[in-house]
């Protein structure tokens, strides 16, 4: 080495400099920038759904639609609010009458990539999804056949239905209703995260201290489950949160090892989707992430790991889609 | 005249070809037009107030902000609701843990323009009518202490405060919430409706029986109450509400005087704000029209000159405003 020092002194000089320039760690980062996947800007299609421009424009409609919960005001987007990240930044979601759920609302965001919905799995797809709240009696507290009829009522609904479902001589269906909110709900993706840029090659997207967090997100094994586009296997997983008694995926099975298990939530846009857990009871990302490592991973994070982490999930936070409240009949 | 007929034949004739192209109606309306104001683009300012494009941003975060709410869910445009032309197309307000108020949610659209704030007037301004949903018991559920504790949470407000209201030391206060409220509200207006577009000249914007319409709203008074850019005069009338016990005004006042009576409210957009009257008993426009005829103008409207009214009143939906919902801390 020191031969090579002496006889390439300002070759070694010259790089030096060019090192310098270039972040020191960018070109350690290659094996863990193949271990993600950017996020798609559209998420799979389900077989038997369609994209058109009608059905989304009918499925934003009912996401801001309040008339078909039973006090009439309260629509998909009062817990899944586009001011708030697309959730409601309350511990459990608050419904009918001021009722409080069980479980923290998740976002719609990027919710299509998800291949298991609810914390409990309990539907598998954003049209098994989207029909649950309205019936919910704690949440919008109306039948469907009472919202159908309520639809009905308008014209501008009949007229939605039948142009976002031309096959269809009586359109205004549940299962319709279903279709296209989850159409308008496929659009709700959050791309070009300063991750995203990072994983597409922008190397200065991620900061020192984000790139060490995104090293410690994958040593210490929390890509195990946080995994592919958005960072979420859809698999359920034991978990035993404090204060918590909700069995989970276990009310839905009743397999005794789904007991207090629930779906991994996205960590797409987590900085955004405060409090956490299935019972929101955990206000701070630091706190959540600590949390993880005692119970996930049987380890204890030091502070500075903890702030590389929460700073490696603040850099996915995506671009937010811009949608305009429609202007219901 | 008949000199003048011989004299002037051939340009008579080229006259009265002019006169079959141009809608026949046209000229009998201008005595009615006189009568009429088209909406300013924005509403006076009262003294005290500006309109800084630091503090419209910051009112229309805290429109859409749920968290000075006990529930966490409920906001401004909760019965203000943008989709439904900012108010809640509901019978009346519907709050806190579902509780129901007395009254029917006036729109924000407009708003600005009224001298006289809530049903009974108990407000001059928007600027005093922000702060009253935020502590009603049935609506909000929060004092301003509790609600300016939690915008204090948010490094985002503390800066938009500050950026809003540059000269304060201490710029969360509940007087710079209403004022940025309030701020953001005199930008909800809607111009350029047909009604509009007819005033400034545009004969063909109101057809012949929306024309029809307009007369018989002068003919029979409706004007002497509905006048003015908004069509109310922002004063207090008694009116007999079939079921409804509410005292109105003389609630504020005591005055007997003012025993069942309300602020005439604004017929902007009146097709859209259904449905109608202090509590909300009435279902749409034609039984409006019917039952103001045989109230306030002892008249009993034939059904043709219902019809004409009411296509006159659809003619006073203006242009909706592009709000987009903030992204909120």
């Amino acid at each position: 080495m020191s031969t090579f020092h002496v006889t390439l002194g300002a070759a070694a000089a010259t790089l030096a400099a060019a090192l310098v320039t270039t972040p020191v760690l960018a070109d350690d980062m290659s094996d863990y920038v193949a271990m993600f996947e950017p996020l798609p800007h559209i998420p799979p299609i389900p077989e038997g759904a369609t994209q058109s421009p009608e059905r989304i424009e009918l499925g934003r409609m009912l996401f801001f639609e309040p008339r078909i919960s039973a006090s009439g005001v309260i629509s998909c987007a009062t817990c899944h609010n586009p001011a708030l990240g697309w959730t409601d930044r309350i511990p459990r979601g608050t419904g009918h009458e001021g009722q409080i759920g069980d479980r923290n609302t998740p976002t719609v965001l990027n919710s299509g990539f998800l291949e298991a919905q609810f914390w409990d799995g309990r539907e598998d797809d954003l049209e098994g999804q989207a029909l649950g709240p309205i019936q919910a009696s704690i949440e919008m507290n109306m039948t469907l056949d009472q919202a159908i009829s309520r639809l009905n009522e308008f014209e501008v609904y009949q007229e939605a239905f039948a142009e976002a479902f031309p096959g269809d001589n009586d359109p205004v269906t549940p299962r319709n209703v279903a279709l296209a909110i989850a159409a308008f709900e496929r659009t709700l993706n959050t791309p070009n995260s300063p991750f995203d840029r990072f994983l597409m090659g922008d190397r200065d997207a991620l900061d020192d201290q984000q790139q060490e967090g995104m090293r410690l997100f994958v040593d210490n094994g929390c890509i195990a489950c946080h995994s592919g586009p958005i960072l979420s296997d859809s698999q359920f997983h034991r978990f035993e949160l404090p204060g918590s008694t909700d069995e989970g995926r276990f009310l839905v099975t009743g397999d005794d090892v789904d007991r207090f298990a629930f779906r991994t939530p996205t960590l797409r846009n987590v900085a955004l989707t405060y409090p956490y857990f299935n019972n929101g009871s955990v206000d701070n990302l630091k706190d959540a992430v600590n949390l993880m490592g005692q119970q996930m991973l049987g380890h204890e994070f030091e502070a500075d790991e903890l702030e590389s982490i929460v700073a490696f999930l603040d850099s996915l936070t995506g671009e937010m889609p811009h949608i305009e409240v429609p202007v219901l009949p």
